[in-house]
């Protein structure tokens, strides 16, 4: 399959498995890659040395295969510079930033050879992006897991008005899990996807088994946006959630969330699978995933759904 | 073009413009029927006298074309029993019924020969509907302008779960307003798509000449879900939205915020034209929207952006 992004990435499928904390190791990336997609290491949920740990057991998975892997990193990253220059002197093939300010490592990152992506959530940031010489956009829609946009704009709207902003190679994220999502998306405009949700609840994520399960058994609803007063995130509504919607209720101020919160609440939930006082970052796509599977049958169920969906459209008559 | 939807409702193209309060007047549904489409009359903004009214000069802007038209009426409605003996009484052909139970009036309805559709904002509730009888089901994202559900399912995580549940005539509403929207809708697994915003904007709507000027300059982001605590419903973030963001914010009671409501705030913004205190309810993908059209020609570029993406997809390969 040829688009922009296949052509710019050099992939097979225009299929990238985003960058999610406490998911995406090695493994799930090499994976990813080795189906012929794009995988991404998330460093958010790695320190320095085990991003540089996670880069060598990628390059080596893939050693000969010709199959290119991406780093995925948000920017308001506590050791940024560090991992800036871990990035640039591995010469990490491909990086993903996400969550600040596109203008601030994409020259240095270029200049390293590096090719970028920039994660955004509206057509403004697209602009911004491009601007600041990105290779490539991903849009985001409010539907995704985690950490998410402040305007709320779904996939189905930001995705024709990116790709009136834009003429970069424009990746779709938010509410996609299967071919038939990934047909629609690029109906929009897109020339391909990042699936967070699917590949989180595959057997090579790094996620603990527990957060898999409960994520496999969601029924649509099961998820929230909130702690808007802080950096919106999108969670499963479990206790810890409930506590954090009883004090939004009441109009608590953002210290009283940041105490509610804590620390490393993210590992508690995803990578030591603590159901009820972890944060459980999933998007509302969950609900259409019912196995954890490996990620080679991800791929091809999602490659042959595409083309399922594709024979049906084109036998439309209008 | 065929789909259980056009072959259900018996037009030539699977768009339905959905009933708008102070908007969806028999103009507005005329027009849409006319252009091969099914125009729905918004009872949830009328008193019964006005709604009779309404439906016999839709049927006579109709006559003798064969074409149908229909009314979209809110179930909390104050006068439900009056407008449900009106529709039975009228013999009007189609009635889409939103926002509370279907068990309630659908056998009235289809006892008096009438098709029924039901709105719903998950794939449980499209359960409920197809066991309570409905011909139809409308599935509807968080995305869309007014009133909405509360568990905030955008329409790309939507659809394909509402399919999932039920084989009835789908439509897709909530983020939808071009011909690329409705492919990557139909690719989802819908039959065809309801237009709120786009139809809302036309010449033929009733709404102030201000009120639709306003929503053809809107930005992305510039609407947002809120009276959460009361019935969701989402508005451009105009000085009484933000009056009630404020509220919100410091965690005002359900009480509270119905007196910051108070009274026909619908009314006041969309049919008189009161931008800053009247509650301006439109969808978010009105940002995509710039300008105010008559609904012949809004409905043939849909159809020649549907097939000009139609074609385009047809070539893909993989």
């Amino acid at each position: 399959m040829k688009t922009p992004v296949t052509e710019l990435f050099n992939i097979e499928y225009p299929v990238v498995s985003g960058g999610m904390v406490w998911c995406s190791g090695w493994r799930l990336a090499a994976a990813v890659s080795q189906a012929g997609g794009l995988g991404l290491i998330g460093a958010g949920s790695m320190h320095p040395e085990t991003l540089t740990e996670h880069i060598a057991k990628a390059r080596n998975a893939l050693a000969g295969s010709g199959k290119p892997f991406g780093v995925n990193v948000p920017l308001f990253y506590p050791e940024i510079e560090r991992v800036i220059d871990i990035l640039t002197t591995e010469k990490v093939p491909i990086v993903f930033t996400s969550g600040g300010n596109p203008a601030l490592y994409t020259s240095r990152l270029k200049d390293a050879g590096i090719m970028v992506a920039h994660v955004v959530a509206s057509a403004k940031f697209a602009r911004k992006a491009e601007a600041a010489g990105v290779d490539a956009v991903v849009a985001e829609g409010f539907e995704a897991g985690g950490h998410n946009g402040r305007e709320e704009i779904t996939t189905m709207a930001l995705i024709p008005q990116v790709r009136q902003a834009t003429r970069l190679p424009l990746l779709a994220a938010g509410g996609i899990a299967t071919g038939r999502g990934m047909l629609a998306a690029m109906a929009l405009g897109a020339d391909g996807v990042q699936l967070g949700t699917r590949f989180a609840l595959s057997q090579e994520s790094s996620a603990h088994e527990a957060f898999k399960n409960r994520c496999t058994s969601l029924n649509e609803g099961d998820t929230m946006l909130c702690l808007k007063k802080l950096s919106p995130v999108r969670l499963i509504k479990n206790e810890f959630y409930q506590r954090v919607a009883e004090a939004e209720a009441r109009g608590a101020s953002a210290d009283e969330l940041r105490e509610i919160l804590g620390a490393k609440r993210s590992k508690q939930g995803i990578f030591e699978g603590d159901l009820a006082e972890g944060e459980l970052e999933i998007g509302q796509i969950a609900s259409l995933i019912r196995e954890v599977e490996p990620v080679s049958k991800i791929m091809r169920d999602i490659v042959s759904e595409f083309r399922t969906a594709l024979a049906e459209v084109r036998q439309w008559e209008i």
